[in-house]
């Protein structure tokens, strides 16, 4: 990768502000729990697993600098911590993976020296990054081989480094792939509001020597009408038990229009990103962030002052939709019921769950 | 309406410059031929049917400076000029449809002054616009009939009185019902690249009173999951002999997932939009624009320099997802190849084809 997207650098957390691509790569400096949940909640960091590892040091940063030597105080300092930055946005499963990660060591910790539990943190948040990483090499590789010469793929959002501390999901598979020699051409759609495909996915590809086409949301269904596509890889923000996935508002007409199509759809996640406490999608609590981004994030209004705007961030494409999940592990194929569990208890099934993650859902279903 | 979109002034065209709504009600001038070109190519005046009412008034001003009275050489310049403004637009068949129009008044002029020719072809082009007027009301009044209260309705792009010299197609079906007492809102689509639903159909619909909540591009499947659209209504480029329909793009992936959750979807346009002379969508041409539309159309660059980028204008909704076409003589129902020719031929059928319309089509279909 020819850019970082988050790294720990000593006392403060370091990240590329995404809201600045592809203008300007400016770096951030996240000193405390605060920062890194401005840098969450206002999309400066994002993508699910690139959440989770900010998160994870966000939640150290909290504490970093707590001088007690009160173990329960401090206990309890972390607790409110924790759930300060779960409630940096809803929908990412591996932002509460993170904080529970978190939760855990603090809970294992028998001794009474604050400063000694404050660097488990720390080497935990530092591994949770690390794993991350290597979670993403994993994916790419299991990925790859499902992708051949030729291939044009479509990519809704960013799930590239730049959603990751490593080489990315639904992107590490393309890298992979293509570092073992297969010519593959990739399509991004624009992904509105936030402009995460024009702007990161373009600019990741473009920057890692990766022909990429850029089209609107709008395109999708007349590309692939007229043969231009033959897959599409996503990555996810939550995974229920039954498959049912959580991704970048859009994710679900993409899914549809590729089965019309007669194209394979894969996600690409991490089994950070599993939530085997819900059984369906349905319960997946969808974000819904303001207006103001559809109306005027990057330039000049585009619509009438006043004007009403519905804008979810998130949808869940169903899992009968998708073709196969690629996570660290393998490739997990329908019924995902089963062959999630499979893949997924070990990473992620002996956390219990903290109750954080209930965000309300904004958005239901009919 | 409280606003006009076209007006003849005497002797120059007014239109109100649609690519800065609706920020700014700027009236454009056009006083040559090379004007309504211009504000035809670069969509300051956009949507099928006003565009068709641009270019006859754009054609007669291309003459009405003509200081000749040599008839012969009269004829070849109005013969060059119709050329040139059939040249503006690929797609909307009312643009043809007008020129030839025009057309048809100097073939069938019998006198030797040009000066009466010239007031023939004016008085053609106010008509033409007349007639449009008129078609609107038509098709708002038989379309009516098919929403009920409680209807929430998609629109995408726009197809309201900013497309038209009267009161729009699909939104003039709208308007109308809501006349009749009938609680309608509206939900309209962004409409990338132009953004026309949220910077023109949003701004009409609010100038004019009607609810409205805007969207994304990439929101209409999830939103449609959710239960909250029950109709969909578009306007229309040229519809071929099968119903197959061109509009704006987006509209394809729009009507397949209205299919799959079983939402009507219907077409509003007039006869002259029609083109019997095509047995299906997949001859009529689409126009590929600038790819700048996508990168740099509203706002600071959003996608990294030179990015390749893919900007078809258009899209062909085959017929088979077309619950109905609404148009002037009434509603027109599968199988179109025969209701639409009942209502059609009368119309435009009298007209022959100039040749005009054969733009070379750039994106065809795998």
């Amino acid at each position: 990768m020819r850019f970082r997207t988050l790294a720990w650098k000593g006392n403060y957390l370091e990240l590329i502000d995404q809201t600045l691509l592809p203008g300007k790569a400016v770096y951030l400096k996240c000193r405390n729990a605060e920062d890194a949940w401005k840098a969450i909640r206002t999309m400066k960091v994002r993508g699910a697993p690139a959440i989770g590892v900010a998160a994870a040091f966000g939640v150290y940063l909290g504490v970093m600098r707590l001088r007690t030597e009160d173990i329960r105080k401090f206990r309890s300092e972390f607790a409110k911590t924790a759930k300060y930055m779960a409630s940096a946005r809803p929908t990412a499963r591996n932002l509460f993976s993170a904080v529970e990660a978190m939760e855990e060591v603090v809970k294992s910790f028998n001794g009474r020296s604050t400063e000694l539990l404050k660097k488990a943190l720390l080497k935990k948040a530092v591994e949770f990054a690390k794993q991350d990483e290597e979670l993403c090499r994993a994916i790419g590789r299991h990925g790859a081989k499902l992708f051949k010469s030729g291939d044009c793929v479509l990519t809704h959002c960013n799930a590239g480094a730049l959603a990751t501390a490593g080489m990315g999901t639904a992107l590490s598979v393309i890298y992979s792939a293509r570092r073992a020699g297969k010519k593959i051409e990739m399509i991004a759609s624009e992904t509105r509001p936030f402009l995460q495909g024009a702007r990161l996915t373009a600019w990741e590809l473009k920057e890692n020597g990766v022909p990429v086409t850029l089209i609107c949301d709008s395109m999708v269904g007349s590309v692939m009408r007229a043969g231009r596509i033959n897959r599409v890889i996503v990555g996810a923000d939550r995974i229920a038990a039954n498959g049912d996935t959580a991704n970048k508002i859009g994710t679900y007409q993409v899914a549809e229009l590729a089965r019309i199509h007669k194209i394979p759809f894969y996600v690409a996640a991490p089994s950070t990103t599993f939530d085997f406490s819900l059984k369906t999608g349905k319960e997946i609590p969808i974000e819904v962030r303001d207006g103001k981004e559809v109306y005027q994030a990057f330039s000049r209004p585009t619509a009438p002052k006043g004007v009403r705007i519905f804008n979810p961030a998130f949808d869940v494409t169903p899992a009968h939709l998708i073709t196969a999940i690629i996570t660290e592990k393998g490739v997990s194929r329908p019924p995902y019921q089963k062959s999630l569990a499979r893949f997924g208890r070990a990473a992620s099934g002996g956390l219990k769950r903290s109750g954080l993650a209930s965000g309300r859902a904004r958005l239901r279903r009919g």
